[in-house]
């Protein structure tokens, strides 16, 4: 049997959604094109951007849409403050640095949320900033950022912002009616549930037609994607189609069950699930739970020295899980993710595949004597 | 039924690989891993590039990875020689212009080929020459460029042969052994027969290895995505899983088949039958047949003014089959790709479908009364 991926994507996609792969698409075909229509205009919907925003999509992984939307929307003198409490706030400075945009970083502890009053200061203090980029959700911890309150201190100093909401679109609410920004960006493979291949960018309208002829890339230039796409309906490039056909499945799926409401509540109960069972076999959250996110879940690893990462994950993937590293550069952790499909036994099945594996390797936990 | 792709690629895979990607992978996995490895070996035996030349596979669309080429393996203070006889030419001599690279274009008609003698010329002329990037196959017209020739002469000269082989690798010999080339990049969705969405880089490892810092983009980066893969054995950024998991299929069936030899014979076959069936049909090449590679033919469109594209187009795919617009500014045309699985009927099919189009819209050809 394939293990249920619980990894903050690629992650496990439902049977209907492969299935949608087993046909070739002509990429320049009528039929395939009314896909990439209909993808783009369910990705826009999702924040009510329909009429103030246009939907981008991008070959690649989810960088090369972020590396797009800074390299599109950021002009060549632009100026970009990036609060940082991860290692995805580090990669959208590390990409500002590549394509030479100037960059201002402010840097918290990675169990610290991004505060609206830092971002308030520092844009007051230096007018030269032009753009805020902000992660949404944290991969590398699964820490939630206050996107609403910073979109307000970033709109209320005539800044743009452009938010990396990789793994909280789809399943948290981002609403371009109540919420400015920018750009949203996010990838086929996360909380939609399709499979890993493309990214795309939500950009305000205006912000994305003022973009013409700052990209670094030809083939990230946002500006030139959509302008094409707008003339013609096909991508510039040949677009991965079975991943769009994926993608495009996974959409409609994806409102068949309810849209955001639907999938962030589904995720809430499976993230509650982990976190609680995990307690009760003695593993402790890296966060506390107002901050975080029901998405991806870091757990302190078990103070003992009889554990050793790899072959807890090798016994688990044995039972059908496969778990994710920590990415903390101090603690030793490990993560699990609350996305995907995860079979009839749901979260409680994975609990239990940890709790077995702890009992087999004779980890001792915080609270090990009163579980095993 | 689906019909068959005549097009460049994507094209009509096999059902196996189609059925690899009905499982998820982890990106992080060892399992999915072992892939990449497998992947990147097989890939580098093609061109006998093993011990000598690195594979960097990358996210993305074949213009991806040529830009990634360009962007690492050029300094930036380099000067390409681009030889221009087609729309893909072009493509690379704007990547240069949009990474600021130094260029240098020499113009060519779109039915003639590149011509060793020049490239000879035009490098003595002007020394401050770094690389010359040169198309193998031009996709716009189908017509093969003299590869082995022209890399000699680069050699000779001391210069950097960058090769954008995405319409004939796989299928027309690229000998790493005898040919000296820098990099010859190629894509998933081509003529190995996998689905789009990655391309790859076969790099001499010298000049990877003297390629550090040199990319204008971080995602594009093939120095950083193969010192990664080395260290890690994994991709930078998520890999489109299921994509990658095809192409590894489609590659064991590759090889399975009598690799490039039969390859290239079964296209050749093809290519074969569809000059000589549209000829009967009235239906003439743009190219004559010993600079013709074997891989997608343009076609004059009939010079009747009831041909209208849109609707053969549209007829021919009722009857199963999608071909391709023309890509040439000056002259009416179609093209017709020679790659994939065509089915039962085979390339007899294609010409039956076309000819039953052409009767039931009342166009006449050349030779239209002698057939119909």
């Amino acid at each position: 049997m394939t293990p249920y991926l619980l990894t903050p994507g690629p992650l496990t996609t439902s049977a209907r959604t492969k299935e949608s792969m087993l046909r070739d698409w002509g990429s320049w075909d009528g039929d395939f094109n009314q896909i990439t229509a209909r993808l783009r205009e369910g990705l826009l919907r999702i924040v009510h951007g329909e009429g103030t925003h246009e939907c981008v999509p991008l070959q690649g992984s989810g960088t090369f849409a972020v590396e797009a939307a800074i390299g599109t929307l950021v002009p060549r003198n632009g100026h970009v403050l990036v609060p940082v409490n991860g290692a995805y706030c580090q990669r959208i400075a590390k990409i500002c640095k590549v394509l030479g945009r100037k960059l201002t970083t402010f840097e918290y502890a990675e169990d610290a949320q991004v505060r609206p009053e830092d971002i308030d200061r520092l844009l007051a203090k230096d007018p030269s900033i032009t753009h805020v980029a902000l992660v949404h959700c944290e991969t590398s911890t699964g820490i939630l950022n206050p996107l609403h309150e910073i979109a307000l201190v970033a709109q209320k100093h005539g800044k743009g912002l452009i938010v990396d909401a990789m793994s909280s679109f789809g399943a948290l609410e981002i609403d371009a009616r109540r919420t400015p920004f920018d750009a949203v960006i996010a990838a086929s493979g996360k909380c939609l549930e399709g499979v890993p291949g493309i990214g795309f960018v939500l950009a305000r309208r205006e912000a994305l037609q003022a973009s013409e002829g700052n990209c670094h890339s030809l083939a990230m230039d946002l500006y030139d994607q959509w302008v094409y796409m707008g003339k013609t309906t096909q991508w510039r490039f040949t677009p991965p189609t079975h991943v769009v056909a994926a993608l495009d499945s996974a959409l409609t799926q994806y409102f068949e069950e309810g849209g955001l409401a639907a999938r962030g509540g589904a995720y809430q109960r499976n993230c509650k699930a982990l976190v609680e069972g995990m307690a009760k076999l003695g593993l402790r959250s890296f966060l506390p739970p107002e901050i975080q996110a029901p998405i991806i879940v870091t757990f302190h690893a078990p103070d003992d020295p009889k554990y050793e990462f790899k072959q807890f994950y090798n016994a688990v993937k044995a039972r059908g899980y496969i778990l994710y590293p920590g990415k903390l550069t101090t603690v030793e952790t490990f993560r699990v993710g609350c996305m995907g499909q995860l079979g009839e036994r749901g979260m409680e099945g994975a609990v239990e595949a940890v709790r077995d594996v702890l009992h087999a390797m004779g980890i001792r936990t915080q609270a090990a004597e009163a579980v095993l």
